[in-house]
């Protein structure tokens, strides 16, 4: 390592010194859990004064996010999700998402991790609700017409949050062992149901007709 | 049963008999797994007679139940839920029975733990997976006509898991503070959705029909 410039060498500025600061980060919250990491626990891993890790993260929490959401960011797939197409394929989409990123053995392990802790803690867990109410429910609710948008998005997110927890915490069968096509199938009615609200029955993917 | 009086000496109405009997049953659950344990095994293991543990416990479910320390016993609330009406209104009845007890302050917080605990900790979450999947989904998969009866009966579990950790684990808003009417009508038709399954759109509590 290159021991010229500051403690033990690593610079602000250089990219590679906050890449390795995440690759620590993301290695000591997996192995020793949301409580057992410092700052000062990082920094020294990665070889770089503590100020440097407080310059780029601010905080724990701040250092929490960026390290699990080097994978995989719930809130900008949605958005990704969003933006390719209709209300009308969006539950297909948004359980497709979830699958892909969730199943995926390199983004799903961290983002298991970070829900158990948000369940687990209470600091992460307001952080992780905090999150989900702006950065889904929300963006959920601003594409619903009409009465009760935010409670039919919270509605979709409630059902998208039982397939997570049963298919990656509880592992509850079959959930946990169906196919993505089964999964798709079997749980993009009910969000479809949903967005609809209570006083519609999900008929289709169009909005309800008398006939 | 009984065969000499009490067998090595433990008798009935004492309590280190009824601690005797859940330290033995927790340990058996956590170490075995839920369908390994019977009653019987369990009375070997406390030294007590079989008749006093179905005296004390009723049944598997009761006694998992009360090893657990939990007030509300799920499995044996939902038989109960099922008992009392059709499969039109079940959706509505299960939602009520679930704010019912994880509302409340006394069986609620109890609940809460054990599901923080089966989620990360992966022998109780085993045994806590088994237990839904035997106690809950087989029996509303038993009251499911037609094929895929497991599955649907598997999607109503997630959305009844979807509720309770939106509402208990994550307390996201809204649906941590809706009055328990709103979530009931929230919730409900998804569920039902859930048990007609894939094939069919739920247009209201009757079966579908061909017209």
């Amino acid at each position: 390592m290159n021991k010229t410039g500051s403690h033990r060498g690593r610079r602000p500025g250089n990219p590679d010194t906050r890449a390795a600061i995440l690759d620590v980060a993301r290695r000591r919250f997996l192995e020793d859990g949301y409580h057992a990491v410092t700052l000062r626990s990082v920094a020294a891993g990665a070889g770089v004064d503590l100020a440097l890790v407080s310059y780029y993260f601010g905080s724990k929490k701040g250092l929490f996010g960026a390290a699990l959401a080097l994978g995989a960011n719930p809130a900008e797939l949605l958005a990704r999700v969003v933006a390719e197409g209709d209300l009308a394929t969006l539950p297909e989409r948004v359980v497709r998402q979830v699958l892909a990123v969730w199943d995926d053995p390199v983004t799903g392990p961290p983002l298991i991790a970070m829900l158990r802790t948000a369940i687990d803690d209470d600091s992460v867990g307001a952080l992780v609700k905090e999150a989900v109410e702006r950065e889904i429910v929300d963006r959920i609710a601003g594409l619903v017409p009409g009465r009760d948008a935010g409670r039919r998005a919270a509605a979709f997110t409630t059902v998208v949050a039982g397939l997570i927890t049963t298919r990656y915490l509880l592992r509850l069968e079959p959930v946990a062992s169906m196919t993505a096509d089964d999964v798709v199938r079997s749980v993009s009615p009910q969000l479809r149901q949903a967005l609809r609200g209570p006083g519609r029955a999900a008929r289709d993917a169009r909005p309800a007709q008398r006939s």
